[in-house]
């Protein structure tokens, strides 16, 4: 399994950021082809250094399926859809996951 | 389900910290009660901005769970290993998620 990971900085408001992340990016997302699994919420940090404070993480069955996902139409509505409220927060990453 | 995340910024060495990951550290943390399931590995930053290469994700049924983990000789046993070679280098989280 593959798993693409988004981690984000604080918006200034929390909770704006939450209503418009469930409400108008949320169900986009959940529409990118090949996703077989998603989870999305605050992290809380153990301790002072970490930079994120909200994590989501989509899991796809392997590489080929994420990256023809990722040029998806799904996958552009739902990236601009997140970046009209989170442009310069997101960080993304990709890890192999061991199924 | 709550989960323990863990995120690690770059060694000097990468093929060493993932040597003694695996042989010190691995086999102590998958003895921390509680545990449901774990994923690490090495992360790969889409884009320039990321201070994390590696992740691992801890899986537990609920909080009181998790913390009465932490508490236990296991998992002190555990962060004493990963210490030993990580010092510095990892940031905690916690994050809830829907099971």
């Amino acid at each position: 399994m593959v798993q693409l990971i988004a981690l984000y900085r604080p918006p200034e408001d929390k909770d704006e950021f939450l209503r418009r992340y469930r409400l108008e990016h949320l169900p986009l997302a959940a529409r990118m082809p090949g996703l077989m699994g998603m989870a999305a919420g605050p992290i809380e940090g153990v301790g002072l250094d970490l930079p994120y404070w909200f994590m989501a993480t989509l899991d796809f069955p392997d590489r080929e399926t994420l990256k023809a996902s990722q040029s998806s139409p799904e996958s552009r509505a739902a990236r601009k859809a997140l970046l009209a409220f989170a442009d310069g927060l997101v960080d993304f990453a990709v890890r192999e996951v061991e199924a």
